[in-house]
């Protein structure tokens, strides 16, 4: 078991490790008294995992308390989020109770929102259930649905107090999604620490997941205890995502984050380097990285094609994007760079 | 024109004044550049006084754009929202934009949350065009929608960037709106400077009002400075608000919340007194100070009626909750009662 602690506008504990859930009750009663609890879970996870949880607070005697919604992106909606609202509101939840995300990014994303508009802010505990969601979007506090004119325009930034990562609920996950999560693993890697890039360039991993996990979390951390609220550094976080949201988009969602994310990794290096960002093209290596953990890189879009959609994002139209270039494996840099000048350079590559 | 400056999560200006709705472009520009603006605003101020604002920004071409929705309580709704949200998107509105909520309460709020989650944060400011919103709701950040279960349970904290409040727009308020104001006004006099109490208990208040709502600022921001997020002293601004709420609720929105905390005001400083919560009952001199101001004060339903809802209230059920009870003019304290003490001791009055 390994312990994270990060220190943003709250304090709080990142504890990965194997077969934990155990942990949970007692953190409770620590963090928040006698809260009540009400889970937030998707129905696969319900399915697969809900009843470990329940019978731990139901020993400890502690009142909870469970919103199922359908699995999917699409649950990640204003309906989904008021619904659960409402719900709150019903069962008489107060300012002082607790809301669990326990699922993927959908629903850490869903809940970690939910918890900051409850009666203006309830507390919020994150179990991530899956790889993309322990490295990478249970810690740092941002939260989102998605509007129908792109993914993750409403939300606001609310740390978790507490974010309990049990590995062994990661068994469980297709080699699909624990693909999914490996993207961003290795984007650390090439982020922040060639050591980690390496021990995971080959694959097989799984035997070192809580360490590797751990590590993906520290670098998150110490980027996110510097620039909370992304005006700077911690921007470095979307290399290789400009070029994802777009292969995501114009795959109309058939792609998933993780592979989009490949894709845009070995892209963003490839251009750097046909356009001189950097002095070396890491492209490759990125790229055998991304194959080694069961990643498609090839993307079937022309840089034309996503040259379109990157200037139709709502989140950079109109203004200068950071686009993250690697200088080496373990160390990437910001180029603001305005976003006709940015279309511009996609459209020629 | 005076200015009062708010110092908490941002600091920002309250800027009151006769006529200075010249001031809106400067202060745009000077606090986000060549940003575009958003105004919100509801159907009734966009007929009444949107042209003046518009004038004003297109005189010095500052790009802007207005979201009218329909006047009344039932907008400020999760629908609106996200519709506002939606064309903002569709608009390509960015982070460093501007929304410009311009209006009573209702704006406020809506506008304020979407602010706060529109890309996770753009800049807001508030120009109120009610008394109401002018003393209370434009200041200190508080933000939500409704839910069906209960008003304002769905928000945020925010705090605008800037307040700009012209009071020549309340000139085209009506007697029971502008009244509305005035139960605020009352309450802070009762809260926290006697003589603000003695100035406008004998009604007659209009040629005075740049300095009477900016006392009531400075109240205001006095308690918010110290207590932003609501956990202790900021309490105290809900003097005659949690038998208000109950007022409202059982009449189905019909009685105005002015009028509801003008009789809550009174019930609460008759409690107080009743159940030797304080020496003396200042229930009737809290009274006349309403009537003078056109507030009606007698409470159609009994105590044990409000004991009914106050115990269902979704703010309050299950815990404890903070009474406001009025020392002296001047000066109020919060005392803590359980639930379940506070609807026994409404029930026997």
């Amino acid at each position: 078991m390994r312990t994270v602690n990060v220190n943003a506008s709250k304090n709080y504990d990142v504890i990965i490790g194997e077969n934990i859930l155990n942990l949970l009750p007692q953190k409770i009663r620590e963090l928040f008294g006698n809260a009540k609890v009400m889970a937030v879970t998707d129905s696969n996870v319900f399915a697969l995992h809900y009843d470990k949880i329940k019978k731990e607070l139901d020993e400890t005697g502690i009142e909870s308390d469970v919103f199922v919604f359908p699995a999917g992106e699409k649950s990640k909606s204003p309906e989904v989020l008021f619904d659960l609202l409402e719900t709150l509101a019903e069962k008489h939840f107060s300012k002082s109770d607790v809301l669990l995300a326990f699922g993927g990014g959908v629903t850490g994303d869903l809940t970690g929102l939910a918890a900051s508009l409850f009666l203006r802010g309830v507390h919020i505990v994150q179990m991530p259930t899956t790889l993309l969601s322990a490295v990478d979007s249970s810690v740092g506090g941002k939260t989102a649905v998605n509007l129908k004119a792109g993914k993750n325009l409403a939300g606001v930034f609310n740390q978790p107090e507490l974010v309990l990562c049990d590995t062994k609920l990661l068994d469980t996950l297709s080699d699909e999604i624990f693909a999914d999560g490996m993207a961003e693993v290795i984007k650390y890697g090439v982020l922040a620490d060639e050591n980690l890039f390496d021990k995971v360039k080959n694959g097989n991993v799984k035997n070192d997941i809580e360490e590797i996990i751990a590590r993906c979390v520290e670098i998150k951390r110490d980027i996110v205890s510097v620039d909370e609220f992304d005006k700077g550094k911690r921007q470095l976080l979307n290399f290789g995502h400009t070029l994802a949201h777009a292969i995501e988009a114009q795959s109309n969602f058939e792609i998933s984050h993780g592979t989009a994310v490949a894709m845009g990794m070995v892209k963003a290096a490839e251009i750097s380097y046909k356009n001189k960002l950097t002095s070396s093209d890491f492209s490759e290596e990125i790229e055998a990285a991304c194959r080694k953990n069961n990643l498609e890189t090839l993307c079937p879009y022309s840089t034309d094609i996503l040259a379109k959609f990157a200037s139709s994002d709502k989140k950079i139209s109109g203004k200068s994007i950071s686009f993250i270039v690697p200088e080496r494996i373990g160390k990437c840099v910001g180029v603001k760079l305005g976003v006709e000048e940015f279309v511009k350079m996609l459209g020629e590559n």
